[in-house]
Order: C-alpha cells, then sequence, then structure tokens
C-alpha cells in the first residue's frame, strides 16, 4: 500500500491540481457552469479509482456525486462524505498567485511545501485523500470495508439541499459510519480528531419603550429607556461566574468526567500565546473551566450583534422607541436547540421592566453533536493516526457547529468521524489558503489504515 | 396700552405675516440671501417700533440684530433674546399649507384661531410679541425700563457664534435681567414660567475586546465579548432604585424644599394620559420622585445609542471586536458638567470586566440653569400673568437644556426669564407648526405689565 502511494505521489497532487484550477464557487451564480463542470469531474476521479454505480445525482441545486464500492454483506460499510465546492475567492488583490492557478511553494509550517488555491484545504485537498487512498486500496486488493462515497456541492453556501437528499436516499447511504476530512489538526504534527461540535440557538430580541423617539431632556429619567433595558435584560443572563441564567439551561448538559478532561488539558495550549494572538488582557468566562473547555465542553450565550438609537456622528438627545439585539447560544451535551429557544424566551420576556414590551423571534439552529471516544471509528481512527504520526491523537470538542453531522446521525442513525488534517493556518475561507504536501499524503497514508482498524474493530 | 394693542391687532398679526413669508432656514446654506434678508426685517422692524441704535451686527456666522431704548440712568434694564432663524420645512409632503406662505385656521385648541407656517411659534410669533409690546410702550408712553434687544440668527444651528458676540459685547449687552419667549405653557389658559433647565453631559464610549471579530462558535465563552461587556457596564450605571451609581454623582444635586415639591405637583399632569400618550404599560424613573420631578429637578442618565456587532438581517455568528454607545446625563443644580463627565469617565473605566479596553470621548456639555422664584424679574412675570389669565402662574423645570441661558449667566451675570407662551401642541420643528393667534395677543399684553411690575419690583 506505501508502496503504491509513494510510487503515485506526483500524479495524486497533479490530479488534485486539475481539481483546483475549476473554480467551482456555489455562493456565485455566475460560475454555475464550473460547479457543475468539477461534479463532473468528481464523479469521474471516482470511477477511475474503481469506484462503481457512480451517479451525479440531480437535487434542487448542485448535485450529489456517488459512488460505491461493495466488497461483501458480512464486511461494516463506511461513507466518506466531502464537498467540491469552494468559497468566493474575493478579496482577489490579497493574493500572493492565482486562486484557481494552483502553485506548490515552501513556507515556515510546510517546509515540504504546500499547494496554495482556493479549496486547496477545504475541501477539495481533503476529500480528495479518501479518493486517492480508495484507489490505492482497490489496486491492491486491500479492500476491508464497503465504502460509499457522497461529494456534495454546495457546503459553502449552507447545505441547503443536502437534507433533501438524504432523506430520499436513506438505503442508498445506509451505513455503519462515516469519514469526513473538513476540519484541523489542533497543531503541526500533532494528529487529532475532533469529537464535539456545539450546537446552536439563534435569535432577535426587539425591545420597544415609548411609541416614538423622544427628546431625552424631556423625557429622561421618567421612562424606561428601551436601550438601558435592553442592557440591564443582557446584563442578567450571565451570573457572576459568567454561568447563563436562563433557568433549566444546565439540565442536560453533560458532567464531562475528570479523566475526559484531563485528556482534554493535554492540548498544545498556551493561554498567553492565545492572548496574544487577540490582544487581550486578560480572558473571561465560566468559572472553574479551563478556556479549551469553555469552548469545546461548556455552552455560552453571546450577544452577535446591538443596535437603537442614534449611531451617527456626534450627538443627538433622543431616547429611542425600539432596541434590538442579535443573541446566539452554542449547546453542548443533550441541550436541545429548541427547547433551549423556548427556555430563553420564557425568561428573556421575564426580565422586561415595567414600561417596556418584548419581542423574541428565533432564527435557525442546530443539535450539538458528539462522537464518543470509545465509539469503534474513533478508535480505528486513533490507532490509524498512531501508526502514521507515532503518536496518540488528541480528541478535540470544537466550539463551532457543522449542522450537516447532526443531520447525518438524525437521518442515517450513525456517528460522523470527524478525521481532518488541515491546520488553523491554513487560510481556509481567506487569501491565500493552502494545503501541506505532507498532511496530503500523511491523509492517504492514514485512510486505508482506518479502514483496516475499522474492519478488525468491528467484525472481531 | 390695552387700547393701542387692541386698535393695532391686525397690523401686528400682518407684520408678523411678513416675516412669517421670508424662509430664513439657518442651516440651509440655499437660504443664506433669505436668512440675510429676515435680520435686516428684523432691523427695520425694531426701528419702526422706536428702537435707537439699531445694528445688523456682524458675526463669523449670521448677524445678530441689535437695538435699544435709553428711558433713565437709574431705571433698571432688560435684555430681550429672541431668535429669527427658523428649523428647515422638511418633510414637505406632511404639510398642509405652505410653509412660508402662512395661513389662519381654527382648530380645537385655538378657537380664535392660530397662524400656520414655519418659524410661527419657535420663535418669530414670541420675539416679535416683543417688538410689538415696545412699540405699544414707546407709542403710549409707557417705558419704566431701559431695553435693549438682541435677536439672533443661529439659534437653530446651536447658536454657534453667540457666545462670541456676547463676549465681544459685554458694555453693550449690560443689563439687569434677561427675557427670552422661547418656551411653552404648560397648557392652554395655563401661564407657567420655565424656571430650571438641566444641564448636559454627553460621551461616546468604546469598548474593544479581541483585536478582529471573532467566529462566536470557536471562541463563544472564552474571551470577555465586547457587547455583552458593554451591557454589564451601562446596566451597572444604575441602581434598583433607578439612582445613577456614579460616586459624587448627587453630590451638587440640590434638596427641594418639601413646599417647592407641592406647588410643582400643582401642575396639570395625569399619569394615565401620559402613558397613554406613549403608549406605555408602565413608566419607569428614580424611586421617591414623581414624573415631573424626575424630568424638571432630578438629573438623569441615559443610553441615546447603542450599535456593535452584525446588524443586518438574518443571522451571523460573529463576537465583535468593538462595541460603541453614545450616553447622556441631565443635569440639576450645582452639577458642573465638567466634573460630572469626568466622574462617569472614571467609573465607567472602572467597570470595564478583564479583557476589554474602555475609551470615553466626551462631546459637548452645559450647565444647568435655576431661576429662583423669588428672582425680582419672576415675580415681574407671575404679576404680569396673574393679571392676563386670572390665575398664578406655575414655575416649571423643564427636563431640556438652552446652553444659552447659562451662557448668559456665565458671560453677563443675569438670570434669564422664560416667560414662553407656546404650547406643546404647536408643533415646533414638525410640519404644521402653528401659533395661536390668542397665545399672540395674551403675550403682547403680558410683556408691558412685566416691565412695569419689575420697575417697581426693583425701584421701590
Amino acid at each position: 500500500m506505501k508502496t503504491y502511494i509513494d510510487k503515485h505521489k506526483q500524479r495524486f497532487l497533479d490530479e488534485l491540481m486539475t481539481l483546483l484550477r475549476m473554480p467551482s464557487i456555489s455562493a456565485d451564480s455566475a460560475y454555475q457552469e464550473d460547479v457543475l463542470k468539477t461534479a463532473d469531474a468528481v464523479a469521474a476521479f471516482l470511477k477511475a479509482a474503481g469506484a462503481n454505480n457512480v451517479d451525479v445525482c440531480e437535487t434542487p441545486g448542485y448535485p450529489v456525486v456517488y459512488g460505491d464500492y461493495h466488497v461483501d454483506d458480512a464486511l461494516p460499510t463506511v461513507l466518506v462524505y466531502g464537498h467540491y465546492d469552494v468559497q468566493p475567492a474575493d478579496p482577489l488583490d490579497l493574493w500572493d498567485s492565482e486562486p484557481f492557478n494552483p502553485v506548490v511553494k515552501v513556507t515556515d509550517i510546510h517546509p515540504d511545501g504546500a499547494v496554495f488555491a482556493r479549496g486547496a484545504c477545504d475541501d477539495k485537498g481533503q476529500f480528495f485523500m479518501h479518493l486517492k487512498a480508495f484507489e490505492a486500496m482497490v489496486a491492491t486488493g486491500n479492500t476491508p470495508c464497503n465504502m460509499k462515497f457522497m461529494i456534495e456541492g454546495e457546503e459553502e453556501v449552507g447545505s441547503s439541499n443536502l437534507a433533501w437528499f438524504v432523506q430520499r436516499n436513506h438505503q442508498r447511504l445506509s451505513c455503519d459510519v462515516i469519514v469526513i476530512s473538513d476540519t484541523g489538526m489542533i497543531a503541526p504534527g500533532v494528529p487529532s480528531i475532533t469529537t464535539g461540535l456545539r450546537g446552536l440557538s439563534y435569535v432577535e430580541v426587539e425591545v420597544t419603550g415609548p411609541n416614538r423617539d423622544l427628546h431625552s431632556g424631556l423625557y429622561g429619567g421618567a421612562v424606561a429607556n428601551p436601550i438601558n433595558a435592553l442592557a440591564d435584560m443582557i446584563s442578567q443572563l450571565h451570573d457572576k461566574d459568567r454561568q447563563v441564567t436562563i433557568p433549566g439551561f444546565y439540565d442536560r448538559v453533560e458532567t464531562m468526567p475528570q479523566k475526559e478532561r484531563d485528556r482534554l488539558a493535554k492540548a498544545p495550549f498556551t493561554l498567553d500565546a492565545y492572548k496574544q494572538s487577540l490582544d487581550l488582557n486578560g480572558i473571561q468566562g465560566e468559572k472553574s473551566y479551563s478556556t479549551m473547555e469553555r469552548t469545546g465542553i461548556r455552552p455560552a450565550l453571546d450577544v452577535n450583534g446591538i443596535w437603537g438609537g442614534y449611531t451617527g456622528e456626534g450627538a443627538k438627545t433622543v431616547i429611542a422607541s425600539k432596541a434590538y439585539a442579535k443573541i446566539s447560544m452554542r449547546l453542548v451535551g443533550e441541550q436541545d436547540h429548541e427547547a433551549i429557544t423556548k427556555a430563553f424566551t420564557t425568561y428573556f420576556m421575564s426580565l422586561a421592566p415595567e414600561g417596556v414590551k418584548v419581542k423574541v423571534s428565533p432564527f435557525h439552529g442546530g443539535q450539538p453533536y458528539v462522537c464518543p471516544t470509545d465509539h469503534p471509528g474513533y478508535l480505528a481512527a486513533e490507532k490509524a493516526l498512531k501508526v502514521v504520526y507515532g503518536m496518540d491523537a488528541l480528541p478535540v470538542r470544537s466550539g463551532g457547529s457543522i449542522p450537516i453531522v447532526a443531520l447525518f446521525e438524525a437521518e442515517l442513525g450513525v456517528k460522523s468521524i470527524l478525521l481532518g488534517f488541515g491546520l488553523d493556518s491554513d487560510a481556509i475561507h481567506s487569501p491565500n489558503e493552502h494545503y501541506g504536501l505532507r498532511n496530503f499524503y500523511d491523509g492517504i497514508r492514514s485512510i486505508p489504515l482506518f479502514y483496516q482498524f475499522y474492519a478488525e474493530g468491528t467484525t472481531s
């Protein structure tokens, strides 16, 4: 296997470059033709690697590319998810090379070189590792699992038609576990597996005081000012230990065993570097938890936007009629985003002082996701990374949300293993996106081992 | 005197209409010619009424029209202040008649008719009462005081050059008291004298958290969110009794004697009507004070504007780098606006939690003003109004600020008597501004009595 991969290294990279030359920007309809051509190219690569039943499946939006490789009903089935669409490349003038003309350059972090192009890491470079690992497995007669591939074209615009597709293809997509390479490693050379994603509840609140803007001289002190009221209400959403005060908010938050916390604490993280990179003189968060825990295993509430009254230049002596805020909560464990939105609404309305009316409008939400570290898929990924990197992979709880992972769990009843090889410094969504060649090849080497250990772990 | 006024009623109104036809909009340079012509017209009216030394005095902006009438060094001197410029007339489509083509119409509140035009009440109709009262006094040989007039042309744009003019004309403007008719009566037929104006301290605050906008998923809960921090800090500016918490804030606030509070309480005010007009289900304010007291004799702190983070449509999961608010304080008694701004700044900075930086930028300010109700000018005005209205005038503390009144006290060392005849419903600064003919003529009848009682009260 290793021999096959080494022998075809350059071709793998050349093929990835071909894919990177296609500007598959899903957000911009000017690139529609290119996105569709990219789907066809992915299908061709899948077919060439050995996949059967390859299909460019129509959806109400861009197609999902499907392919599979059935070995034996007795073997476990692994579904690979990825996306062939990319973010827009703007601002173009901040790129050092053309975003769709990939070039390999050496950097401090990537002494073996990195390929610079839009989509290099997110996600063409990463899902392509799976296609090439699959090719190597088929070519060397080393296929310990049944394999399925689902590469979509709308991830960068919210995967709006993926639920539609998954709901209509339960049978075709049925599997034992999903593998996704669309996340990152915690540090260069330090393997990690993302085991948790936070859920999301997002609302907009509107506080109304008097029925019209008032002169703050003539009315100031005699009526509730909706901006002051909103500030008071927001302030009451946390207590002095920076815990969220919404009744029942923590009811379904898991208590993380000390062993797990100790494991999380091993992640290479220094508070000084963190503070320095954000230019902060101090940090703030829930009492008794570390920074990694605050974003990884604990829920949070943040105001994402606020506005009201006069916001132009200079001074205007007005008491606004209305004030607004956008407020989001990141959820963990068994917190249900709909229940939390309801609890927030009830509580926030109860905080309204006399003289103001409050309206809460919920936006979208998503459920938290956790992959247990004793899941056979997790254990297989851990073993594979240990072989390639020579050290134990770190389980990482990411503070962000990837709604499709919760969707897969809800629709297909299976966990996803988030086996990412990107780095924070790879500048995804930004100018000069790149992906290290070392990461690319390490990924291709790790994936067949994952299948091998997964098959061993589930069929023994 | 009364006979003279009655006989010339129609001409007084016709002359006012002439003045109202001049679009003396100081804020819009397109009307520069008109503003200058209006100054000349005012000078001509002053001269025709009998004033000497009439002068259209140049300033760095629009001219101040001056004139005087010296009777005897032994008599007290009264200075009349007013302004001949007006607010812009927009939005024009909300006017029922042309803003600069005055018409007389009967309304529910003005059964004797009111003249509708921009500036009818603010301030052409009101300062013109003084010119016509003066004319009547001179014509009937009834001049118990020396009189001076100072009618400016930049009141609606902040009187920006008035300090310049006053500082250079101490001698010319020297007087014993100033009379200004540019305020209102508390209710139709209920005479009142404004005895207090609140001062103003106005600042903008900037709260900075991380050095760039952050993803609220990846960072939420681990860093101080500047919007949440700003809300917390604003919330701490009041205690549960809605008292301002800035140390020393109330040190120089006068304690109003119960007798004065009882007098204030006599003002025709019903809380139900107040709440209904603002569509409020309740009111809020400093504990143990009435609504009239909260705006009249107590200081207040209000947020006039707030902004930060994502304020567009939909949801964006961002932790803003910066959040802002505009905050003003209305001041009373001996509160000094500069000292209060300093106290606010020190206190507000001290409220900053770890992980944020705070900047406070002061804007303009102004001192509070109080005219004691035993001042000879106040007593003279009270007596004059009693003769005309048959009832005691009410002393009114206005929550607003008129910075020139504090300027006159500081520069010329004299109090101003705020003898206004407008009504809240006269729509100043709004479409369909008007001024009741009854108010206009009552004013012209009251003013000579004011001079008479003032002379009696100061020379006896």
